[in-house]
């Protein structure tokens, strides 16, 4: 008997973690795209068919919810865009890869909407609490993660010193926000410029020193040093 | 008697008016910083010690409000950015105004907030209904002045042919976005940087023709030529 309880413990475990799971892709999905307002436990529970106090035992609180669903849609940026960036070689490659990638996750619909994480933190920047406090944290980490990409390719002297690490970065988030603000005002080409307009801000900034691994990278990578090079 | 009435009605129509622009006023204010979602009848009846039956009155539904409370960020914007920068002359140097006085509005927090116009079309680019659609109609309207100018500057012959209108403008809204994204964010000489920025983007596009009249235009356009002609 006492393993059957234990069978049937374990089994709730696996349950509830399934649910509780789904409950956060919902949530993703609804936030993306209406921002953390339009996530409310009546429209929750209404999609996903259960009761308000079922969802309430998963998440005892709204804010609680919200912070389950920011910390998802972070994940889901750092395996999309911050990870498979870092993977490759530092330097001005990792600058390119930071912003080809994030331009990925526009085209790709990675979230279906622009909450996470452009919208979210014009909305939030002057409230406070824990859930504006957590969105400033995941906007500033891709900040951080694209400004020492920067710093790393002025380390080893593939961006030229007097170009400021935070205000190149600040240049090419720029460019990405503006492209992505584009394509939703129906702009077909934006995303794809933006690339161009990537590749001559490096180029911008960029020293003499050629990185010769970059030759095997993308192919806008490629024919951005051809580019340069004649 | 007749007369007392009409009176009256005057008095009536005149304090009705007030009310509803005082109501419009603080809808603004929240709006602006926390987008239409913040926005709900008990908060601003609240607010505005009010009952929400006398809320109701002045508009009889959540989104009457928000759509006077768009119109009137709609005012804000025209009067703080597009008008003044078109009462300028036309060609590049109105290109410039345009992207000052924006970043103004971003310094001066005419809106106390994000959302009007930045925020709010992340938000609801993907979204149906007539409040969707009024955002994206004011965010485009921002972004067709913007291109107009650009255009008129290359009929001028001020800015090259060859630079698309629209991702010259494009291009300009993201450096203007990323600006206020770094302003966001703490960095305190994203807006001043910004400024630098676009001239440089200016310069990058303008032709050998200088406008003379821009000499006596503001500071740092007056800068900006001095660097284009040395």
């Amino acid at each position: 008997m006492p393993r059957r309880t234990s069978e049937k413990d374990r089994e709730k475990v696996v349950k509830d973690e399934t649910t509780r799971q789904a409950v956060i892709s919902r949530a993703l999905k609804i936030a993306s795209a209406q921002g953390l307002a339009g996530l409310t436990i009546g429209r929750l529970a209404r999609d996903l068919k259960m009761s308000k106090s079922g969802l309430f035992a998963h998440f005892r609180s709204k804010e609680a919810l919200e912070l389950a669903t920011i910390e998802r849609a972070r994940e889901v940026f750092a395996n999309e865009v911050l990870l498979p960036a870092e993977d490759g070689p530092e330097g001005i490659e990792r600058v390119w890869h930071l912003c080809d990638r994030w331009l990925q996750q526009v085209e790709e619909q990675t979230f279906p909407g622009s909450y996470f994480f452009t919208g979210a933190i014009f909305l939030c920047a002057r409230e406070s609490g824990t859930v504006a406090d957590t969105i400033r944290t995941a906007t500033r980490e891709w900040f951080v993660v694209l400004k020492r990409a920067v710093e790393q390719a002025q380390d080893q002297k593939e961006i030229e010193q007097e170009a400021g690490a935070e205000q190149t970065a600040i240049g090419l988030n720029g460019l990405l926000l503006g492209a992505q603000w584009g394509h939703l005002l129906g702009n077909d080409d934006s995303l794809k410029e933006a690339r161009a307009s990537v590749l001559r801000k490096l180029h911008s900034v960029a020293t003499k020193k050629t990185p010769p691994r970059a030759f095997k990278s993308v192919r806008a990578f490629r024919s951005y040093l051809k580019d340069r090079d004649n």
